[in-house]
Order: structure tokens, then sequence, then C-alpha cells
């Protein structure tokens, strides 16, 4: 170990190995952002070897301390240290950014040390939220270090994830927030105001410390006491300069996101060799020591298989989805103990109550804070626990960059969203939503679920538990609506219901949620006019079930959709292209102008996305 | 006017009235939060009757003090002041939450005295704050008043929106907190701990008070030192009880958007005027006076017919869109004086710096806080101004909420979003617009538009300026791109470019943006091979030029889309849907899977979007 007094000489020269590496990276990769690598890397070299009690080889043990880089553009950083530490190369570090690299520009799912893809700002220090909370009902004693830019404190999530720390009482949750002053294009919102810092985090509960970012006897002393804390998350404020060590750029403004290029990085390399003097010819012999930590026990998996009673959901009784929604995790949460709960303040609106009376420790009240609710679910499932995480479905949209970065991230979360469509009725378009299926759709790798009767959603929150590959959204209605299917009916993702069909169809319909039943009804409309309709329950909006689509599309004469959600990407969308190859025409029923405030039935027939909308239409073409 | 005490009794009395009506409307309505209007109606008769300087049949002179309800599920209480101001009917107020009704669940642009459409919480302050700055750099002498409930504390939009109006020290920014405890469907983050709100407002630079918020001594005091104010923000943090009045509700968990039955409405009524005897009874004769306002000037609309020169984009010259767009700003803020340039501190990226440039007094910097630059971006709207507002286009998804709302509020919004798809290259997916055409397309009433080069950038800022409908969306490139059109030419929304066509055209290839270039490569090298392609520039996504796409589709083999953007919800997803009708084979080139860092040809070629693949379509096919 050595003494003390090498263990500050042996930091320095970390740091400035830092610094050298975060410029031959940026300089090799062409791109990227040295100068806010320069002001940080006294903070992560010292937290990488001294802060934090981890083994690289065994980074993601659940005793160990983890770490978060919040400012993603600083991603040499994270490289060079994790280079350091022995997990990557020299020539893995010389590949950065380029297309066969996992070193990205900004940390994403495919550096397997990143805990989250960062990048856009001001989302780590909730993921960090997540992790030590999960640590902490685990009873682990793993603290999560995670490290600030100065621009992203503007972020308003930054403040939703510093309340909900403080409310959980996450003495295990150190920030450091490297305060170089410089944000891309101008001085940042305080600049070197420490004290405004100070005193925003003070209010938010937090104890925190103002110390200088460079040096390393004080990021030590400070960081040390953080750990110690017993009650409240810690921040260490580091007043720090932007391109520190580079006399030429340090603290000044325009260098943000340059590099150095191929002819001028031995000229900066070699001003870091004159400041960094001792650095440079360090030759101590401070060894650090990464923790052993003892061997896990294997945990069996009880999350595979699961099977959910679908006593409850009587065929021919009327169920909200949203309310088997809840019914159906309340059972999950018995069978599967990874499982935890996230609701932002709307538990009697999604139901996730009734979770929460069964297993209050494992849910957790996140208050209306969608953006930090969300990133919180990513530090959960950075600790193997599976989150499902609620708001009304308009409500994701508060936190769709978020979901986005999930995505990035290789997050596995389980979305629900409530309140789906104008069918909501009075409350108006705020609370109606609307492009949720638009949105999850987009991200790549997700899963879209939209159950229409209690069956069906307890057999896809199954399903959900199974897809462990990104995200799922799962959508509800808040209307009670028939459980028309037998409790031991199969719903598979990429599946689909064909309820309705004859030889004699003349179209072939698509719907799902409220619109399935108003296409049932036009089907009995339209049957007492001897006209037959294909009716299909498309539960599963992304992935398609394009085999049986394409084969019921054939054999009509034009496809209707019929949805609760804007045009734009819903349902008729999703249709649309998948039959773009072939020549089928499809007409799109959706909402397609603002909604208001009216009465459920109102407003579906004002959509005209009701059963006699559904009839008009197939009348007026056979 | 009467006498100081006359005052408080009317006050009292006007208070009475509001929640009186409050229980009215929401019974006759069958739905509503009755009890979250009971907390608030002391502030507001106070806001309405005293506080505020204004003139209900000239609400929106440039002088007039204006209210805006950002918790907006007290609706009621809005609606009911301005009744009590002899706007609104009673028979307009019984029609609450009705489908022909102007008085919806949550206000909309439906109600022309709601400032903005809330009901997603957390952004009425927001827009507070973009009035509030419009106000003081027209050296106008009017207050912005915002009411806010306590849940939406936890928002970080607040937070957010709190440290701006601080940097610009916004004095006449004056916000009630409706500190009443309980939220939806538990208590709130803070309760009745009045103090932490306090330390948190100070700590963001706010003047604070806490007050009774039932006792309208206190509220007209503390309002008046608010307004008395020379350069901080204010806040008046008041302390009330969700439900006061109604002993049996009054304070209780368990009543939030419950309505009294109508069977019940009596005893809830009889139950105030037994606890507002005095007011119940009121007989003073204190007159409430509207101000008068001295008639404005009508000032010429010098942003009609707007013409900027194009000069500057010199026909084979490689200019970047997102440059052109910064030209373009720049140029306009000379012919139209109320354009107003929003940026979230990445002017040097989005070229937004250019205006900043010549405009510095109507440049807003609004640092890293998207969510808070939207809705400022609808305060402008209310006053008059055109706010261009530019961010990285992968950034609109972290204030896609507020953009929403921004639809719902009819506001006109002019969004620019930069670093559109896998062409940025090195920096990643994090940076990468690649939803923001499909999340834009959703909102009712959008236009999206997104030029290829610098001349059609001019024409389409100058479209967005004639745009007055709602929120327009323009979507620029990182690279540069060659200038191809001439000066003068002609881009309207709506519309589309034909840059190739022939009778023997066996393709018919829909671009915009990058994939253009990569298409008119394409040409040249089918060309070579003696094969032939329509090319058509779609710049106007949304509307879309349906008559030429469907001619031109008609006259082909199959249609073929190539856009960087993700396969959901982009220009191939809209081409689908147009031509769903038709008997016409469509193939559609995106990016269909989470992309990396690499250099932009390299994605291009990753995502299958270049000139090589759209060759390789073809070829497959003909």
């Amino acid at each position: 170990m050595g003494t003390t007094k090498d263990l500050y000489a042996f930091l320095d020269y970390k740091a400035y190995q830092l610094r050298m590496l975060s410029l031959i990276m940026t300089t090799k990769g062409g791109s990227g952002h040295p100068t806010s690598c320069l002001s940080a890397a006294d903070l992560v070299a010292t937290l990488f070897f001294h802060s934090m009690h981890h083994n690289p080889r065994n980074f993601d043990h659940p005793d160990s301390d983890r770490f978060i880089l919040s400012k993603g553009h600083a991603s040499p950083l994270l490289y060079a240290a994790w280079k350091e530490l022995g997990i990557l190369s020299m020539e893995d570090i010389l590949q950065y950014r380029s297309i066969h690299s996992v070193l990205e520009g900004h940390p994403t799912w495919r550096f397997r040390y990143a805990e989250a893809a960062t990048g856009s700002l001001g989302m780590g220090l909730s993921v960090g939220v997540g992790m030590a909370l999960a640590a902490q009902r685990d009873n682990r004693n793993a603290h999560m270090f995670v490290l600030l830019g100065d621009s992203e404190i503007a972020e308003g999530s930054i403040w939703e994830a510093a309340e909900i720390a403080h409310y959980y009482g996450l003495h295990n949750l150190v920030a450091f927030l490297d305060c170089n002053r410089l944000g891309q294009s101008t001085e940042t919102l305080h600049g070197h105001h420490m004290q405004r810092y100070a005193d925003k985090f003070h209010a938010f509960g937090w104890a925190v410390e103002t110390i200088d970012g460079h040096d390393v006897h004080q990021i030590v002393a400070a960081s040390d006491r953080a750990r110690a804390q017993e009650k409240q998350p810690s921040i260490i404020l580091a007043k720090t300069f932007k391109g520190y060590g580079i006399d030429y750029v340090e603290n000044k403004e325009g260098f943000h996101g340059k590099v150095f290029a191929a002819d001028e990085l031995q000229k900066a390399l070699d001003a870091l060799s004159v400041r960094f003097e001792k650095a440079a010819h360090y030759d101590g012999d401070y060894v650090w020591h990464s923790v052993e930590f003892e061997p896990e026990q294997e945990k069996k998996n009880d999350c595979v298989g699961v099977s959910l009673d679908t006593i409850s959901c009587k065929k021919g009784s009327m169920i909200a989805t949203r309310k088997a929604y809840g019914r159906a995790l309340a059972l999950l949460g018995g069978k599967c103990s990874t499982i935890v709960a996230l609701d932002a303040e709307v538990k009697n609106s999604t139901y996730a109550q009734e979770f929460e009376k069964k297993y209050p420790d494992r849910f957790f009240q996140c208050f209306v804070a969608e953006q930090n609710m969300i990133s919180m679910g990513v530090g959960f499932d950075n600790r193997g626990k599976i989150p499902f995480i609620s708001t009304f479905g308009a409500f994701f949209s508060r936190a769709f960059d978020q979901v986005r970065m999930a995505a990035i991230g290789g997050a596995r979360l389980c979305l629900v969203g409530s309140h789906a469509g104008v069918s909501i009725g009075q409350d108006g378009p705020s609370q109606m939503g609307l492009e949720d299926i638009a949105l999850m759709r987009c991200l790549p790798g997700s899963v879209v679920l939209y159950p229409s009767d209690a069956v069906s959603t307890f057999k896809l929150v199954e399903q959900m538990v199974e897809y462990t590959q990104g995200i799922s959204y799962l959508r509800t209605t808040r209307m009670d609506t028939p459980v028309i299917y037998d409790a031991d009916e199969d719903f598979l993702i990429g599946g689909c219901k064909v309820l309705r069909q004859s030889e004699n169809d003349v179209v072939c319909v698509i719907a799902a949620g409220v619109t399935l039943f108003q296409s049932l009804d036009a089907y009995e409309i339209l049957k007492e006019k001897g006209i037959y309709i294909t009716v299909i329950d498309l539960y599963s909006i992304k992935p398609l079930d394009s085999k049986t689509i394409r084969a019921c599309a054939k054999k009509v004469s034009f496809v209707l959709t019929v949805e609760d959600h804007y045009q734009e990407g819903g349902i008729g969308s999703a249709i649309c292209y998948e039959l773009a190859h072939m020549n089928v025409v499809i007409k799109v029923l959706a909402v397609k102008k603002l909604p208001r405030s009216g009465k459920p039935g109102e407003l579906l027939a004002w959509a005209g996305i009701d059963a006699q909308a559904i009839v008009e239409q197939v009348l007026a073409e056979v």
C-alpha cells in the first residue's frame, strides 16, 4: 500500500496519465472534448484509485462501489481510467470514436463498464439515485459515485434527483461537481460562484463541501468524509479549470469540444509534462489494491416463466386494463423477487398502488418528477432489479429524453402508461396519451403492447418480465372494458388475435384497446346487414404479427385500422408501413385533430373512431 | 373604492363566491378537482380583485398584469374568477367540461383568457418567466402572477424556471405557492414544512414570504410587497388546506379529484355558508375597479411577406443548413422586430449565435434547461413575440411534454433542431436527432420542414414566420452540403421539389436533407447504367405535397424513401401513410437499429441510407 504521502503523488501521477490519454485519444479520434477531461482528471483519478472500494474484474459485485459519468462528453477520462485499471489496452484506447470500437464519443451500452449511456446532460445523478436506493434496500455496503459537469446543473432533472436522494436518505450516494466554469458556448450560470451551488444543494438537503478540484489532498479528504456520511447524500463542489494543465487553453473560452490537431499534440503533451513535472517523473512505489469481495451465492432467477393467476379476470366482467395491471403487478411481486415498482404520484390512477399495498419495500414513490423516475429505473436495472415504471401515458413525454437514453444504454425498463387516448373523457387533452405509441415505437429494440382486456393485460405483464432486451411499454385504458378472453388464452410479444373472420369478409379491421370493442360492435351492426368483417386485436403493436396481418389483408378489399391515438406513429401508421410493399389499400381511423373535454363516448364519436364511424367506412366502400 | 377594511371583507366574499362556483361547476360537470380549488380560492380572489392591475376587457394590453394558472386542475377557480369579472356567464359556467364548452377540464387554447394550456404540471412558472422577460425588455410595467400547486414543485422544470427568473432579474414575476400539503395519492414531498420550500427558493435567488394562505390580510400584504420588488422574482408560500371550508373533506386524504355528488352538493354549499358566514352575508360597498390603460398605437406588422436576401447562399458552395439557419435568422431579426431567439447553450452548434451577435437584446440564453426554454417561448408568444427556439434535434425530446402542451395551448413556436441523424458522426447516438420528425409530426397543426441546402433553409425560415397556426419545426444538418437551388427558387409549406424525372423512371426516390444528396449521387450512378429514377426533395414533411407525390408514384414501379431518421414516424412512415389508399409499393431506407460513433460517411453506409444502398435497392427490383 505504501504511505499516505505516497498516495498523493500516486494520484497526481494517475491524473497525469488520464490527462495524457485523454489528449491522445481525442487527437487520434479526431474529435471529442479534451478540455472537459483536463478539468476532471484529478477527481476521476482520486475516485478510481482511492475513493471507490471496487474491483475492476468484479465491478458489478453487489458490494462494489460504482461510478457514473454524468458528463458523458468526458468519456475519454472514463476509458482512460479503465485502461489504467488494466481492463482496456492502449490499442483499445487508440480506437476511440471509430466505428468498430465500443469506446464511443459518449458512453453507450457497448462499453459494459459504463453504468449508463450519458451525453444528454443531467441524467447521471438520477441513475446514481436508483443504484444507491437499490443498494440501500439490499443492505449492501456499496457507494455510488457520480461525476457531474457544471453546465448540467441547469437541467431540472438534477433537482428532481437531488430531492429524491434526500427523501430516501441516500448517504451512499456521493456526487462530484466538476465546476470548471465554462459551458459549451458561454460561461455557466454560476461560473465559479461556488456558494450558489452550495446554497442550492444545502437547501435540497445534501451534505456539501467545496474544495479545490485540482488538489488531490482535498479530494481525498472530502471523499473520505462523504463516504462516511450516515444520513445524507453528499456533494463535493470541486472548483476546477477547463483545460487545466495546458496554459494556452486553460480557463479560456472557445475550446469546448476542440481537439488538438495531430501536429499540435506533442506541444500539448509537453505542456502537461512541464506543468505536472513531478507526476511526469513519478517513481513512487504506492500500490493500489482492488477489493476482494466475497463470492456471491448463485441465486435462483425466480423471474423466468412466471405465470399469474387470472382468476380475478372473470370473463364478461368489466375491468379497466389499468386496474388489471395493478392486480397483475401485485401478483408478480409475489413470484418475482427482483421486481420493483416506481410511480410518479399517480398510483391511484395507474393502480401501481396494488403493488405498494403488498410490497411497500419494493415500491418507490418518485413524486411528480418523471425524468428522474425513468433514470432511477436505469439505476435499478443496473443492480439487477426489474423496474415497472408507471404514470399517465401522456406524461412519458415529460421524460422521453431519459427513455431515449435508457434505450441507448441498453437498459431494461418496463414502462406502463395509463389514461390512453380521448376515451379518458372530461379531463381533456393534457391528460390524454395520444402520442405515446409513436414515441415508444421509435426506440430501437422496444416492445409496444396494448391490451384490451384484463386477461390479456395479465398475460402481457408476464411477457414484459420475459423481455430482457430493452424497453417494453404497456398502454392501459382508464375506462372499464369487458373481459373477452378465456383465462388461459396465450398472448405473446409479436402476436395478435383474429377475433372475427369468415370467408365472406370484405374488410379487415385492426384495432386495440377501446377501439377493439368499437370494432366488435361494428361487426355486429354490419352482420345484421349481411356484411362481414375480419376483426383483429393488435395487442402487440411492436413487433407486429406480420404473417397474420398480411394473410388477413390479402383476403379483403381493404384494411381499416382504428385507434385512440394520433394518426401519426400509431397503429395505422405501423400497419401502413408493414403493408407498404403489398398492393393493399389501407384506411386509418385515428385522432386527427386536437381533442377536448367531453364524455368518453362523445369523444370517440367526435374523433371518428367509434363503431358508427367504422360501420360508415365499411359501408362507403363495399 | 371604499375603505381598506371593506377590501378584506370584499375579498373574503369573492373567495366565497369562487368556492361556491367551483363546487357547483364540478358537480354539474360530473368530474374535476373541487378540493384543489378550495385551498387556493383566497389566493385567486385576492389576485384578481386586488393584486393584479388589469382590465378584464382589455386583458392582453401590454401594460396589464397577467395571471397564469400553473395548477391546471384548479381550472374551476380560473373560470369562476372570469365569471366574477363579468366575462363568463353562469350559463357558461354550468357547461364546464361538456364537449361544446370552451371551459375544459384543464385550460386549453379554447379559453382565450388562459395564458397557457396547463394540466401537465410544472410549466406555468416557465410561461410566466417568458412573459415577464418580454415585458421587461419592452419596458412595460406589467406583472406576471403565477399560481403553483405544491405537488408540481417536484418537477425539475420548476427549478429551471426559478434559476432563469433570477438570472434575468425578473422582479415583475410573482409566484404564489398553494401549499395545501396533499397530492393526488399521498402527502407531497414537503407537506407543510414551509421552511423547505423557503430554503429552496432562497437558494435560487428569489424573495420569499411565508403566509397563511387563507388570510386575505396576509395575502394582500405579501402580494403588495412582492409587486414592489425591484430586483428579484418573488414567491409567496401560502400555507393552505386542501378542501378548506368543508370540514369533512378539509385536510384529509382521499379527496383529490373527487366531486360532490349532485345530492351532496347542497350539504357542501351549506357547510361553506356556515364556515364563511360573514362572506355569505356580505353587504359591503367596496367597488373593484379595473385599470383603464392608454390605448396602444397600432403598430405595423413587419413580419408579413418577409424576404431574406440569399446572396450569401452561392450555388455550388458548401454550407451546412444549420449555418444557413443562423444567417437567415440574423437577417430576419433586421426585418421583423418581434422575432426573439432562445437557445439552450448550444448557440455555436445551432448557429443561433449569428442572431445574438446582431440583436443581443432579443437573444435569450436559456442554458441547458430545454423544458423551461420551450415554455418560456409560450410566454413570449403570449406577448406578441415570435420565438425561434433552437437546440439539437435530439434534445427537443427533453422538452417534448412542454412542446405537446404548447400545441394544446395553441402557441405559435418556431423550433429549430440541429444535428439531425447519424450523419453527425463521432459524437454518437446520444447527440443524434433520430426521432425528432416522429415527435414533431404527432402534434396537431404542426409543420415539419427539412431543408437540404442553404437557399431552401432561408426560404423555409421565411415560411415559418408566415405560419401563425401553431408549431413549426425546422430540421438542420451538421455537415456542409452543397447549395443546389437558385437564389430565387420558391419553397412553400406543403410543397416538394422534383429534381430529377424522366419518362423512363423506374423508381421514385423521396428524400430530404443529407439523403437527398445520396439520392442525387445514386441517380448519376444509375444513369450510367441506363436506369432512370425520379428524385424528390421532400423539404416539407408535414404537410406533404400529396398531389405531386401521388402523381410521381403512379408513374414508377415502386417508391423508395431514404432518410437519416429512425424508420418509425419519419419520411418513410409519412409516405406509407399518405399512399396507403393507393396500390403503390413502397420501400423504406431509414435507420433501423441503434447507431454508434463513426465517421459520417461510414454511418450513412452502416445504416444503409447512402447512395450505394439506394443503387442496390433499385437494381434489386428492376
